[in-house]
């Protein structure tokens, strides 16, 4: 007997029809004595539908995030009744539930909540009657029991704390993708899909630009020691385990995979005065404004006449804030200039291999050479290292490095 | 200050513009220290949207009683979030509340549950903290915590049972007409806005074919003494107040109003032999099969041979059973005929007035002989008196009554 959480989007359930062949799918792969729940959202284009509805009322309806909650929660209960049905219409007995009804506790933060708990006693109690039980994901309620959605990927993120606080063996993420590849497949036509992934690996590759989970999710696997199962809602195919280690075989690997992120701009401050608290300066600026900065290089070019030169990272969607804040700073550090340059390339490697072996940052470097790739900044962590690159060689470079640690088989 | 429900139907919050309308309208009419709580339903034809979708899953969708509520249950949480939104884009705080979240009980039976009690704790605080409260109509909570319907006419019930348990001042229910009218204004064209009604003649009225109410919320509004104020969502007129008594004005009318029902079907058994047992034999018959008879008549029509004849009414809509029925008890009976006459009229007047008042009858049938028409059936109640006459005669019938005790002014 397995205990199994299974997660499906709103692309999976976009239809009636959809429901009906994923409720077909689960009864077909189910043992006779596996438990199961099913976490879902809702239907295809429900939430924005929703929003645009609200949007009739007031331009900017997120200026109400309760009465946005209130609003949207409806679009996976829609989902959750449609699916309970399918499963007893083929004639296994199923239960839908809500977030507030599987104990899914919330704080107050309307539209971006996060989980404080779950008391899911109805969920064992309707599968000890037999019941599959489909649950409403991406909600839960708050102490006054208002609903309260969790915000971005909190489908996943639902899912997965459910699997935890049931205690489950499993929980399965079912995606338009047959799992997480060791690079992007419509850049690189021989990457892999991986079949092991350690949870700090997932969320390393997460932060770097691979977008198949969300990283809450991740973390929310790590402190429940569940495995997550990365798996295709199209092909019975068995997809990327995402758990705290991984088997001999896959332990060969030294880098699990390569991502990339084209969301980046570079922003370059020259001919600032070398003194103590400068980086302070820029960098304490930028935090009050709520800009994210990633890569930071400081260079020496001028020892003679003791000036230097900042150069970072942010994300293209900061960049209106970034240049706002860099303009009165500059003035303020005298600077000679602020040189801006959208659309560069952030490309990683990422693998807890890494650690141990020396030669790794040698061959990524060499494979950007060969490939006539030119490098901006580096930077590194634990298990990852990253290149900053020019815009418009995405390709070649990813191809590259993937090249040299995947060779073909 | 007042604490006031008002219950706004489907069609009058069918589109955010009509939402916005109806808020502004509530807003100008509010006084400063008005307590208000709005009950109101699904948009439009969202809920018949709602039924279609689950049609896709299961042609028969009320199969899955439980789910259907889980699902219809979100059309009216839509319509909370949006009017309460609504209510701020117009700088009125407001706050949404589900039926469950207002307290409202009812027992398992899904899709036409009844409510077994409200604790509204949770409107006295949000109208405490100067919250306009909008509710949604039409659901509550078992003792599981499932969402449950109320079944048809539930959002009135909804409203007069909430402000019964609220120890509000009125509940008002707002429709498309301008009130209840001495008779329907599309037959009689002199038809006057009954100023007030008793919670019984109201009853009466709705069940001998008046439609404005439903019967359950008048009951409602009669266990909890609530004055329901029956008006116009489009004109702010006064409309038709249903309460215990009425005042001294309103006495003068000895009759409050004449119904009238077209969508009922004359049944006669001809040539029974008059013995014992036989009115329980046919009347056993069809409420075994759950035809519900109205009038009933039997007559002497052969003393002689001792044969006679059975004449009574039932719904059009029950016509296809009580035949049925009807085939085998007159061969049991060795009646020498049965005739079925579909779509004939009854015609009634209600009014508590009529008790003391022993000339009403004698009008009512002086009319009906002046206009020429004949009657085939009288029955009559504690506060009405109901004629049944041939189909297509129903508008001289109607204005020649209205026109006896509701002379133009």
């Amino acid at each position: 007997m397995a205990l199994i959480v299974k997660k499906f989007g709103g692309s999976s359930v976009a239809t009636t029809e959809k429901m009906m062949s994923v409720a077909k799918r689960i009864l077909e792969e189910k043992k006779d004595d596996d438990k199961i729940v099913m976490v879902v959202s809702a239907m295809g284009d429900t939430t924005d539908e929703l929003i645009s509805l609200a949007k009739g009322i007031n331009g900017e309806p997120y200026k109400f995030p309760r009465e946005m909650d209130m609003l949207l929660t409806t679009g996976e209960q829609v989902s959750i009744a449609l699916l309970s049905m399918a499963f007893q219409t083929l004639g296994h007995p199923a239960v839908s539930l809500t977030g507030p009804m599987v104990g899914l506790q919330t704080d107050s933060a309307y539209t971006k909540g996060r989980i404080l708990d779950i008391t899911p006693e109805r969920v064992h109690e309707e599968l000890n009657k037999g019941n599959i039980v489909v649950v409403a994901g991406f909600q839960g309620s708050n102490s006054l029991g208002d609903p309260v959605t969790l915000g971005r990927g909190g489908s996943d993120t639902s899912a997965v704390a459910l699997a935890g606080a049931l205690g489950a063996d499993s929980c399965e993420i079912y995606t338009d993708v047959e799992g997480v590849y060791s690079a992007d497949p419509r850049i690189v036509p021989s990457a892999r899909k991986i079949k092991e992934i350690t949870y700090s690996e997932m969320l390393e590759m997460a932060r770097l630009g691979a977008g198949v989970m969300q990283p809450r999710s991740v973390e929310m696997g790590e402190i429940f020691k569940i495995p997550i199962h990365v798996r295709s809602t199209f092909t019975k195919a068995s997809g990327t385990i995402i758990q705290g280690d991984y088997s001999m075989e896959e332990k060969s690997f030294v880098i699990r995979g390569v991502a990339h992120d084209e969301n980046v701009t570079k922003i370059a401050v020259l001919g600032i005065s070398d003194t103590p608290g400068i980086a302070h300066k820029i960098f304490d600026a930028l935090a009050k404004a709520n800009v994210d900065v990633d890569m930071i290089v400081q260079s020496m070019r001028n020892i003679e006449k003791n000036i230097t030169d900042m150069v970072f990272t942010v994300s293209n969607d900061d960049l209106t804030k970034a240049k706002e804040v860099m303009e009165t700073v500059a003035k303020e550090l005298n600077a000679s200039k602020v040189l801006i340059e959208e659309n560069v390339t952030k490309i990683s490697i990422v693998g807890a291999g890494m650690l141990g072996n020396p030669g790794i940052a040698a061959r990524m470097f060499g494979a950007l050479a060969k490939a006539g790739v030119n490098i901006e900044i580096i930077s590194t962590s634990e298990i990852s290292l990253s290149c900053l690159i020019k815009g418009g060689h995405v390709k070649e470079a990813v191809n590259a490095i993937h090249d040299e640690f995947f060779p073909n088989r």
